[in-house]
């Protein structure tokens, strides 16, 4: 018996193969994404020649390709990047903010809420939806939609969702040429390995060990969006307490309470 | 009995008074720094006309003082304002940065590191410390210093910490006036009614239903800089574990696993 075969017992939703297919979606859509252009206009308010920053807004699983394309940037990017996981904006967005909005749904209150006082504002906005009323508010206001596949849980829409926040980066000009697929394809050679891997390997010691108690992850930049990740899908597919904390930051409190 | 006498019982390092002692000591220092100008020139940088965006450099107690900073001009700033708790400052940091490095020993490795690549970068400079190797750093290349009171635990520091990167904010253009007094004067009126208050009210309450618990701790915005600090004082001064996620993010993953 494989790892793969003992998942598929417990997996009723079959989490695991949506997981696994994850690089071969990702590539399929930062393809299709690439020949998007952004329009001359939004709202009538014109593309600025530079950014002031970019608004990344979102709550859960569309959040986190935010916190990505940011982590992405701690390198490389010209531009500070903010997530907002809230239904309003910060004062200082306003002309020149690049405003990505990205609900699965299309109809994630906050998100909605947010968009519309950024648009008020003036900055640009571009959607990433399968739809709702993000994609007819961006419709309504002729900006580019990035669309999503839809009709499935939204947080296997991670793949499609990354592919289009990075590609909007790419052509806003917020940073260069991204060689995604090369990423993709030693993701898929890790899956590959998952897949194959027998009962007393990695993967299913990890399972064991965290079967009835509580996950306490830590990550670091640029990885933290991982840790993240991981304690929101615990939370949400194991329907299970996690809890997540980013370091080195932990080092100077939540290690006391391990004394 | 009260419960301030209850809690001199157990708290041997009278962590109480100093806590309760904060608006007193906030309106203190915050007149005192009222007096500080930003120097024309930092390392050889000129003071912008205009701000880019705002760093505050810190970790732990330290940094908490740039979260409630961003908070607090979430409504009123012209100017992104990002918490760096790391030891690499983003790419964005450079020309037009208002870097406030803030270290109550002057010594912590990260904020170190990262100013001084802010620095490099030519990031305008200002410090918060006691002293310590910031202090040097920056009487050496010409930044103003907010002096912090030495001698204590740094997490006890944070009324003259706050005041300090209110000022600077103010001295900076970042806001406009502040009237802290005011605010401190409401909260010196709290501080009253906590000292005075009998065993069965609320604080000794919510003490008794903590014990031999972990605290999980929920807060929004503008005030999710509190519950953060809540989490990282229990993890300090009480040396056990707490932890903390925002609302409403919490609500699209961690309430899963209250199911």
């Amino acid at each position: 018996m494989k790892f793969e075969d003992l998942v598929r017992e417990h997996d009723k939703s079959r989490m695991l193969d949506l997981i696994l297919s994850s690089p071969l979606e990702f590539v399929e859509y930062f393809e299709k994404y690439g020949e998007i252009e952004l329009p001359p206009s939004v709202a009538g308010v014109k593309i600025p020649s530079e950014w002031r920053n970019v608004a990344v807004l979102g709550m859960g699983g569309s959040a986190i390709v935010g916190d990505v394309l940011r982590s992405y940037l701690l390198d490389r990017g010209g531009t500070p990047v903010e997530v907002v996981r809230d239904l309003r904006v910060p004062a200082h967005v306003g002309r020149g903010t690049l405003l990505i909005a990205v609900s699965y749904s299309g109809n994630t209150m906050e998100t909605l809420r947010a968009a519309i006082e950024g648009l008020r504002r003036g900055a640009y906005l571009v959607a990433v939806t399968s739809g709702g009323l993000l994609g007819q508010l961006a419709a309504g206001v002729g900006a580019a939609t990035y669309k999503l596949p839809p009709g499935r849980p939204s947080r296997t829409a991670l793949p499609p969702m990354l592919a289009a926040v990075l590609r909007i980066a790419e052509a806003a000009g917020i940073t260069g040429p991204i060689d995604a697929p090369q990423a993709a394809e030693r993701a898929r050679k890790l899956v590959e390995r998952i897949r194959g891997s027998p009962l007393d390997s990695a993967p299913a010691r990890v399972a064991a060990e965290l079967n009835n108690r509580v996950p306490l992850i830590y990550s670091y930049q640029p990885y933290s969006p991982l840790g993240l990740r991981l304690k929101t899908q615990i939370n949400e597919n194991a329907k299970y307490h996690a809890f997540y904390m980013e370091l080195p930051e932990a080092d100077h409190n939540e290690v006391m309470g391990w004394e």
